[in-house]
């Protein structure tokens, strides 16, 4: 190597780091994903919830001559895409307003069990499936946002396909067929990884046919956070976004709504 | 320069390199400021609101011998830390689900105009207040998220020193007083630099006194968003900041509430 040689190899590499410098370049230069659906008549809830309503409170050109619009609005935590604080099966757990930001945000794990669950309503993703997202794609990182695939969304809001049932109250309930993370699942990722939350694009991590809702009882144990009817997850690689979580901040809240996107770097 | 030199130098250049090739690393290092009051009892609506209520749906044991706890919550659409949508003051503007996510997140800058909200509670936000910040930082970048700290956050949620008065309805309205964007100071907003929001720690984005609400008008006849109610301004450098402001996706919502942060990237 001649000191031609040297030089040109240190510019290049100078270049290249200068491009770097610009720490919010990789903010800038992402491409970010809405991984919500809107809070409306049609929004998915729990058969024995009561509907969202969002009401008019002025709209149209008022008394001084220009145009205005207001609404209220009234939901049950736990419809639509929502988020659960651990205080929804663990007492004592921190509720909406106590979980930091820190665990809102985080790297994304995307387990795909699409082919599984097309042929199984009832399926509950599996240690093994975590094992063989981890053969592909290393261990699962300390501090990951799971998210399960589950295909799903794809029949959102249609509640019939969705959730297996278009019935109300407890029958409704009795007649969910949706899939879910098994309990033992559940357990391994507490026990065995270090992760902030899990995510899934049904309408609970438990499977419509749970009785004891032992996945939530396992995770929020442990102060672990869930998402419930997410939407377009088939739009994120296996790994490499970052995900950005944030629930309405309701004092006490056992859930909220959930404003949840997903950050694509730039290789 | 020798060989070995240049050779330690070019080493010396790829380490400083591989440091910045995990590009999730400024996600992973960042320090991550709440910007959001709590939704509760307290929270600051505007005098002709309802407040907001947080009903208990079921809390304790139940029947199958677990914890378990669910709430319902209503409120109106402006009130607390919350979004303004375009159309809340532009007939056929965006409504809260149509603005896109690349419009809520962006480049933090935050005018500090606290001395002159402190001996003026009329105060209204001016051209030379942006000029002045940027002859200290900068032109304002195209992109940017611009946060108005007036020092009025200090008084939240107490309504008579936040607002200025204690009344509701419209006697409630004749009486508010807090600091607020100048009309002149928005217009030179949306035709001299290219923004993306407007945010501050008042309810609203035109001052107290306003009559017309000629800021929001001037700004949301351009789709650009607004943040109202927000908290820890004072925590946020001048620049540098990346914000992140995720409204819940209210179909047709003119606002909503908003869950917002600031990421600090490690210099």
């Amino acid at each position: 190597m001649n000191r031609v040689t040297a030089l040109l190899i240190g510019l290049i590499l100078i270049a290249g780091c200068a491009h770097h410098r610009d720490r919010l370049s990789v903010l800038k230069e992402g491409r970010w994903i809405d991984l919500t659906w809107s809070f409306d008549e049609q929004s998915v809830y729990w058969p024995t919830n009561i509907p969202v309503r969002h009401e008019t409170v002025f709209e149209g050109m008022n008394d001084k001559g220009y145009y205005y619009s207001s609404f209220k609005f009234s939901a049950e935590e736990h419809g639509g895409t929502h988020f659960d604080a651990p205080i929804h099966f663990a007492k004592g757990a921190n509720s909406v307003e106590k979980v930091p930001v820190e665990q809102l945000v985080g790297e994304g794990v995307v387990v795909d069990v699409t082919a599984k669950a097309a042929v199984d309503r009832d399926y509950q993703v599996s240690i093994e499936d975590f094992q063989s997202w981890e053969e592909k794609n290393g261990r699962i990182p300390d501090g990951a946002i799971v998210l399960l695939n589950t295909g799903f969304a794809q029949y959102y809001p249609d509640k019939l396909k969705y959730t297996g049932t278009m019935l109300a109250g407890a029958a409704g309930v009795e007649n969910l067929h949706f899939p879910g993370l098994h309990p033992d699942a559940a357990k391994w990722l507490v026990d065995q990884r270090k992760i902030k939350a899990v995510g899934l694009d049904t309408p609970s991590i438990d499977f419509g046919q749970s009785k004891d809702f032992m996945s939530h009882r396992i995770l929020y144990a442990r102060n672990l956070t869930a998402y419930e009817n997410l939407a377009n997850l088939n739009s994120l690689p296996a790994k490499g976004s970052w995900i950005i979580a944030l629930p309405m901040k309701i004092r006490g809240g056992s859930g909220a709504p959930l404003r949840i996107v997903a950050l694509i770097v730039k290789p």
